[in-house]
């Protein structure tokens, strides 16, 4: 029996998750989803994701694929998964691409954001870095704008990790000012595990006098995760979008 | 010896508590504030809002004072509650202000704003009302409209209050588009208890077609709440400002 390939767009709140990935003893967004479509097809399925985000880390723009045999009218598919779906997962888009549509290895850009209030709030404590010291924005923008072009990111990758090519292409990279918030605008064609909180981090311990910017750029060449600064919370970090052909 | 009149600005997520107001067996803002201050003072204060906020219900800017006896530095005020303070309720500004200051009685007005999203949203699930029903926009501009001016708001608040006056003056009421949500905007005078979430509500009403506009203006003028529509739900209200002289 022929399967289809079903494509979403999700929306998720992070805070209550422990990333994306399923794993023993801890609720992951995957298996979430994974047990929503269980329930609307009875059918076993595994959910290929575009970003395996961390835990804590927030989706605007996910997207995910996986065959089904059953078939069903896209807007019940989306109907169903959100009746099924604990309130801080959203499908905000089902579509049905074909076969060979894989929604990781098809992804040409990702489109990452990192929002910081230099200060206090209530309501979005879970969504931003709550930071008091004083930095620098003009050195923030500097550094944004060194990240832009094709680099080895080793430094500003999780050290634990299997992938071995550590080259990424980064279209845009830049920070700005929204609603009262410090935003890290970052478009790649990929991103290494932990990457963007790194760079986030590393660019704040230079802009409050931590690094110098000549010590961000050595950081950057050496290629080796123990140079770089800090690692921004996760809180702060959401996927925005996947871009395809 | 002399006590100092402070008052605080505050932001809070009003998802985890019963309301602004003091009561027994449940947590309130009121309380967990009166908490703080002790913890920095050592003083039991009775502190005054501007508003007092339901279950629910958020605050960007709502304003508060009380009386201590203790001499601090205002900034020492704001870090010291800050630290003592949930994650979840924030001071933002401390200022000394004359005894005779009333947080409520000198309120010259408030600015409420109401969120919906015509659709779903994991991220601010808890800020909003999600609604699915088709709604005519332009009904809902009409009837805010409507509202601008001197009424008795008798239709638009709960049954149990002690309130006689039910007359509000209302300055500014509209709707606008914003960030992908449809927020209503009301700066009046005063506010009766539940009265923008029975506006709110009311108007969905009538913009989904259970109500003529006819029937809204017939319900203004009854001054019976039993003539009103649904209640929007709480967790889409924000008190945004509060004005003094």
């Amino acid at each position: 029996m022929e399967k289809v390939n079903i494509k979403l767009v999700l929306e998720y709140d992070g805070t209550n998750y422990h990333g994306w990935q399923k794993q023993k003893n801890a609720s992951t967004v995957q298996e979430t989803l994974e047990n929503a479509i269980y329930k609307l097809t009875q059918e076993t399925v595994r959910v290929i994701a575009a970003g395996r985000t961390d835990t804590g880390v927030h989706a605007r723009g996910q997207v995910v694929n996986f065959f089904i045999k059953k078939k069903l009218a896209l807007e019940k598919i989306k109907l169903g998964l959100n009746a099924y779906l604990p309130a801080d997962i959203v499908v905000k888009k089902v579509e049905e691409v074909p076969a060979e549509f894989h929604a990781r290895y098809d992804a040409k850009k990702r489109i990452y954001q990192y929002f910081i209030k230099f200060g206090t709030t209530a309501i979005y404590r879970n969504y931003c870095w709550q930071f008091f010291q004083k930095v620098d924005r003009d050195i923030l923008s500097d550094l944004a704008s060194r990240i832009v072009g094709e680099h080895d990111f080793s430094a500003f990758c999780r050290i634990k990790t299997e992938v071995k090519n550590k080259v990424c292409r980064v279209y845009e990279s830049y920070w700005r000012e929204e609603d009262g918030f410090s935003i890290y605008c970052i478009v790649a064609n990929r991103f290494l595990h932990g990457m963007v909180r790194s760079l986030v981090g590393t660019m704040i311990d230079v802009a409050r006098g931590y690094f110098t910017i000549d010590q961000f750029n050595e950081i950057l060449q050496s290629r080796n995760r123990r140079q770089a600064g800090i690692s921004a919370p996760a809180r702060g970090l959401f996927l925005e979008e996947v871009i395809y052909n």
